[in-house]
């Protein structure tokens, strides 16, 4: 499970007094990319190494309004993982804790200049293990 | 079915060399707001009535990149209304006619003063009448 | 002059109840994009022909807010060019025909791949013709 | 002077492969707005008290191109306040400490409801006393 926070940016309101929905698309993102940093693999190394990861799908369910100003933080976790795709579950905090917003992504990974398909295992052995052991540890718990 | 058409522009794409995938949720709702324009009520004068109409829930599944200077087709069908909520499904496609990329959004009516939930039938039996003949016929087809 | 619109969009407001003024930097770029289409030479095939024509400074007055729903009209003249750089001068109609906004954009030519500057006189006399033409028949006038 | 933080989305990306410039004029609005919370009266304090702050110019001039992942450094001064108006200066530092690129952005304050013009020493004495102080610290030096 990883943390981010993202201030809300007036830019992103719209006139309806809050945020405009695409933006957590972008926030899903940033979270994202900050999860690969901790990873120990920014997501600018995935691309000097010759990968790029499309989105395949993306999804958000809206349950409460956020607003310009509020501080919130994004939970992100690693749904699946099998060399070939991956997917990852977002959930967006407000300040006072409450779950305002639940999405999830789909990935693949491509070779940047080709767009061909990457099998990971096979081609990336390194990112491979990380990716693999993050997604066991979620999976098997401490027992 | 309403048909609508987008010119992606420069500042949609992003390092990978076609749309940022955000973009479409951005789309999406050029296309919706288009249709209630075609309805013959433009969603500015639904606000105007005092009627907001946010985005509950938005999926997009990408099936193929569209680029700079793509001139893009948005099909967008009224998928469920029931007085409370409504539902759009979109499809986009290329200039070649290929089905680029799915999607669909939830959507309920609130008062926008109050934030608090409206049954059109009830509220505005116009535009009520008007999102119900039309599911109608979506539904009924031709007999 | 070259003349382009714009109908404005739900997400290019914000809470202000008007359009956020970043989105007119990019309108203008749409503006400029479609200039290049009207020369016969659009900015997509500017880029397969190895050319970058990036952004060195740009500017925007505003006079009137522009809101959602709007048709604006972006009136775009080519304000000086000499082979090495470019700008542009761009006003913001209302669809009631009222100046609302005003703007410049400076811009150089580099090379794709090395980003070195280009003098497009030698190295793309096609489209350096295409440009100084039509700044001298903007500079000579009727006489 | 004022120091804000903020590292480059994905999303911010075009596929020039840097960073979209009409970004920057996002960037700075969380530098101007992050500026506001270090005066102690954070933006959305300032609309709460009915006052809004809208943009009546903007520019900025692009020396250094800044990439995905970077973080840069925005150092945001106020340029002029007289009650009326007020100007800010932005410089924007690569992580390196080069100076990619400088700005500036003019506003006025407008009555929230009515849009009309506010003198500020009059309406909102508190946060006119505040810039005041502030411009004038700035201009008064430490002779």
């Amino acid at each position: 499970m990883h943390t981010y926070q993202h201030l809300v940016h007036y830019y992103e309101t719209d006139q309806m007094g809050v945020v405009h929905h695409s933006n957590y698309i972008r926030w899903f993102e940033e979270a994202r990319t900050a999860f690969f940093d901790e990873l120990g693999y920014p997501y600018s190394q995935v691309e000097a190494a010759g990968i790029i990861i499309p989105v395949l799908g993306v999804e958000a369910k809206y349950r409460i309004m956020v607003g310009y100003g509020d501080q919130v933080t994004i939970k992100t976790s690693l749904a699946s993982y099998n060399g070939v795709k991956l997917a990852f579950n977002y959930e967006v905090y407000s300040a006072s804790g409450e779950l305002t917003t639940t999405g999830s992504s789909q990935h693949c990974f491509l070779e940047a200049d080709s767009h061909k398909p990457l099998k990971l295992s096979r081609s990336h052995p390194a990112i491979h293990q990380l990716l693999q052991s993050l997604y066991d540890d979620q999976q098997g718990g401490n027992e």
